[in-house]
């Protein structure tokens, strides 16, 4: 009997980084990957990822796109105390609501700082969009929060990763998407060909080839994608068999990643 | 008499990486960062960053949108020999002008693989949509192109700095912004009030603050960018002032990166 096919996810995302400090190269990114990571984990899969300056007007326009286009949209950065933490405000004005003091939100900061270190500074960040839900943050108390399907998070890798932990349950994904990588130090060019007619017997499963230098070497990593473990196994079997065709050696790792 | 500013640079910049490999979460990033400390080397301001997959009407659209509203556009990745390399095709789509065989391209891969070698997969990296001028790939021959304001680079980073440094001169910026960053361990509720003060006084200038943790104690990193160095020197100086306000210890160091 054939195995049926596990459904693949219908469920999307688009990430929004919110950060001058990315797009001037001062910091290096360390957001989407883990995000990406994580919502393959939950069945979600991401489609798009863009990052965009700390202007309100951007801000808003990104989120209403998106929101429109995906089942999930994921926001980090610019929710701090600063004159620079416009997101919530933006927020607000994309989904057209007022921000409003969160009493709970406002609690949480009181326990945290005591009220003698409660400023309106800190205050700031007890402001949510009407209608928006906390998430809690372990880390250093200031809560994100989410509004309909628009998760708004923190910049910092370790906050925004606790963040997204404790709303994690709350995605309806579909099947995860599994994955086979080979590696070989042969190039795409040899390989192109062949490759492409295993891609053309598996449509439902999605090869990628990346080409790496390792030790003056060039070589191909080649990654099957699909939610079909059964499926899987096989193309990544005609794979290795056609690496083993032209080289002696087939790596089970990711030489391009 | 007082310095005349240097002119904030007009040339704006949105990059469009092309991959499956970094929304899926394999592949973590390294091109924004050096892209975007590159092109400020260059006066000119990445505006925006969309990583997207690999799916042809997508690139099409995403090229489209980005060219009209950016003075330069850059792609990264998808411009090999395999089935998943679509984005050269894509351009030439975008632009509504066909592909087709490059010969300086195709003499060029000729010279590096040989006449024997040059199989029909590699020579799929010699089509160039018409009006594409070449981008020298000094790593492994294959070019980029450029057409109109869009600059179609490599994924593989040594490769896309290769490209990049090789048209570089081809960009007309603006003066480059310069930055002064100060550190302390003060978070930012504390100095949130008083750095909105110093941020009012000097409208150029752009005053980013950005928390980190470090050995278990939270600190906050605050980047003053303008193109205007004695302006951001003054500004610098208050930042200094108001931090030593509230600790002795302030470093001119990124903790937050």
């Amino acid at each position: 009997m054939q195995a049926q096919p596990a459904p693949i996810s219908a469920s999307t995302a688009c990430l929004i980084i919110i950060g001058n400090e990315i797009l001037s190269g001062r910091t290096q990114d360390k957001n989407v990957a883990w995000i990406a990571g994580n919502l393959n984990e939950a069945g979600v899969r991401l489609l798009e990822v863009r990052i965009i300056p700390d202007i309100k007007q951007v801000i808003i326009d990104t989120v209403n796109t998106c929101r429109r286009n995906y089942t999930y949209v994921f926001t980090t950065g610019g929710i701090g105390p600063t004159h620079d933490d416009i997101t919530s405000d933006a927020i607000a004005a994309a989904f057209g609501v007022p921000l409003e003091l969160h009493k709970e939100a406002a609690q949480i900061l009181e326990n945290y700082y005591g009220k003698e270190q409660l400023n309106a500074a800190r205050l700031k960040m007890a402001e949510i969009p009407v209608g928006g839900i906390l998430i809690a943050n372990p880390v250093s108390a200031a809560p994100g929060f989410y509004l309909e399907n628009v998760y708004v998070m923190a910049g910092v890798p370790r906050i925004m990763q606790a963040m997204f932990d404790n709303v994690k349950h709350l995605f309806k994904g579909g099947a995860k998407m599994l994955s086979r990588t080979l590696s070989a130090f042969v190039t795409e060019g040899i390989i192109a060909e062949k490759l492409s007619a295993i891609q053309n017997q598996f449509q439902d499963i999605e090869i990628g080839s990346y080409p790496f230098i390792r030790n003056q070497r060039l070589g191909t990593s080649l990654v099957s994608r699909s939610a079909n473990a059964a499926q899987l196994d096989k193309a990544s079997e005609q794979i290795r068999q056609m690496l083993l065709s032209l080289t002696t050696e087939v790596l089970e790792e990711d030489l391009a990643a």
